[in-house]
């Protein structure tokens, strides 16, 4: 790697009742000891690999280059077992081909997809029979790529046939952009995919959710409390949400998704 | 700094759902690889600085001199955008100046404060845009502040002007003295401001809160099951607890903070 | 130590909330500041030094040598204060002696436990008076032994005498083995102290739980969606769980504890 003090950083939906991600961090220590290890979540919702592509993908700015994200999220029963590597910004995303990987996806052009060859898998000693794959594969293979050990270019076969999950990518046309709700956080607000700058492309704009139009505001306290407003959160995306409220809640029975912001006059 | 194995300690109100405060850590290590970056707690309950304060201050006697502390917890809407940089004890605080610091304030004597300048942050490259302040301001001045690039005289000006929020500090008068409860803690133990000595200070005292007579004792078992007491907690501080209960629930209805120790006999 | 990059790993019942383990962390690095601290778990249930023991004996396959676990579990009030270390697998294990050491001990043949004696702890400047052990005594003395300045043998007296929790250890007899639920995972499952050979051990067997047989399964998918199984997990250990559902939900009104396998056919 081209630092010498190479970061991995996990993210999973592992959770801290259980050593599960201890037990990670031992394997990759034990195998390349000067690792530095970030935990980005745990607490990523079960199920739900888009969203942990989602923050992975939110994160690589403030890495440096030679940085190793390691994402394992259970896409539930019957999960690929192939795993893919990402090269990106000069850093490198392993995650099962699930699916988590399709933000990157979209992000387009400056992705490099490998496949993790059952042979690599084999000639680092890794077993065969590996049933917890975080500890198991994940992590001495991240131990590995950061010690230099292996090469990206040595993990496996170039693809652009990794597994997407299907879910509308903001694009604008005719005076309007769709985008959807990508994240629930702890507060109940909805992030979507959508870029802040959407908010502030036009003059005007319409917000539209669930069948109804949001109130466009900067901080929650610019609508009445118990009210819904579509603003820019920290992340700088798009935010559902609801002064001192649950946006989740108000809107579960819709089961809507969908948010599209519309130029208006 | 006077250290080669300097630490860098975080205090939020981010939670552990979203990857926050790994993106922050990234920030750090990115900007100096070596820092050693310990988490006090990122779960302060929102909108309260104080209670940040307090466990940073609690927590200085456990670091050793050179460690870098950033707490950063939004006071609500319409927050300060001033950073102050305290000097305590070979230790240096970074916090918004939004009372966060009083209870270093409060401890007086041996800490000096200063306020960041604008043209601090613009030499060391920081956007004037920042809208997530822990990552884009606080992260990246701890790493320059450990890697020695900025020295602490060298943040801005000295200030004795910060704000301090309104709270009870205990000082003696008349044989009594006053404290108040300042955090409750997951067990609803109830920790006042108020250091052990005072309730070692007179031969008899008595404690009172929400208008009882709170029975003093060294260990929880010194009361009957479900009854409370006052005693000095593993942080050196007066502390409202049940034995095997929750002194938060009992005292709930009362919404008493204050407690009083006054001498008898 | 035998490794030039010790770590020290952390299980306790301290939560997240207040900085208590970030205490431990800022004594543990002012005294030796190299060492690497890795999280195991800080959300052991109250009052169960049973199940940070059962943790920590499941996570030393996956550390290397020389690595010092602290398991720091309150057993409730009237607790010893003597320390125990354990050396086992080239690892050594530090707690209290209130039976967390039980599954070392269960595990039997290549387990020592030495006796923490005071003179050990006067000798190496640890306060008599310590109030909170896991931050005044464990994690010093932690940090002496990865730095060498103290070894295992110069801890105290070797011990057979430690305290060993009342539960039921699995061992064959009659074409039977009976184990217990010895955790609860935070998806509902119920996870055993039966290893996971036992049900590969005749070729048809039959697990009773709470008065049910509850099927044998690979995975969960194996079964119904919201129907009971029996299976291998991730630790090796014989679980019982439900496909899409909560093990802990459906049997909570049975009580049961108690898990038997036996042969058939």
């Amino acid at each position: 790697m081209t630092t010498s003090y190479p970061i991995i950083t996990l993210t999973t939906d592992f959770g801290h009742s259980e050593p599960y991600v201890g037990m990670m961090k031992g394997v990759i220590l034990g195998r390349y000891p000067t690792a530095r290890i970030v935990d980005l979540t745990h607490e990523i919702p079960h199920f739900s690999p888009l969203i942990a592509g989602f923050w992975v993908h939110r994160s690589l700015p403030y890495f440096p280059v030679g940085t190793i994200h390691v994402a394992v999220v259970d896409p539930g029963v019957g999960s690929s077992r192939r795993l893919v590597a990402a090269s990106v910004a000069g850093q490198i995303v392993l995650a099962p081909d699930n699916g988590l990987v399709t933000p990157l996806v979209d992000a387009g052009a400056a992705v490099h997809f490998r496949e993790v060859a059952q042979e690599t898998l084999d000639a680092i000693g890794l077993p065969l029979s590996a049933t917890f794959h975080g500890r198991d594969l994940f992590a001495p293979l991240a131990a590995d790529l950061v010690s230099g050990s292996i090469l990206f270019e040595q993990l496996g076969p170039t693809t652009d046939d990794v597994i997407k999950l299907d879910h509308v990518v903001p694009t604008v046309k005719d005076d309007q952009v769709h985008g959807e709700v990508i994240v629930t956080d702890r507060f109940g607000n909805l992030m979507t995919n959508l870029a802040g700058e959407f908010l502030g492309r036009w003059d005007e704009c319409v917000v539209t959710f669930a069948g109804q139009e949001i109130p466009v505001g900067r901080t929650y306290s610019d609508v009445p409390v118990k009210s819904s407003l579509a603003l820019v959160n920290a992340h700088g995306l798009v935010e559902i949400a609801v002064n001192r409220g649950r946006a989740a809640d108000m809107f579960r029975t819709s089961g809507a998704k969908l948010v599209t912001i519309r130029r208006v006059g």
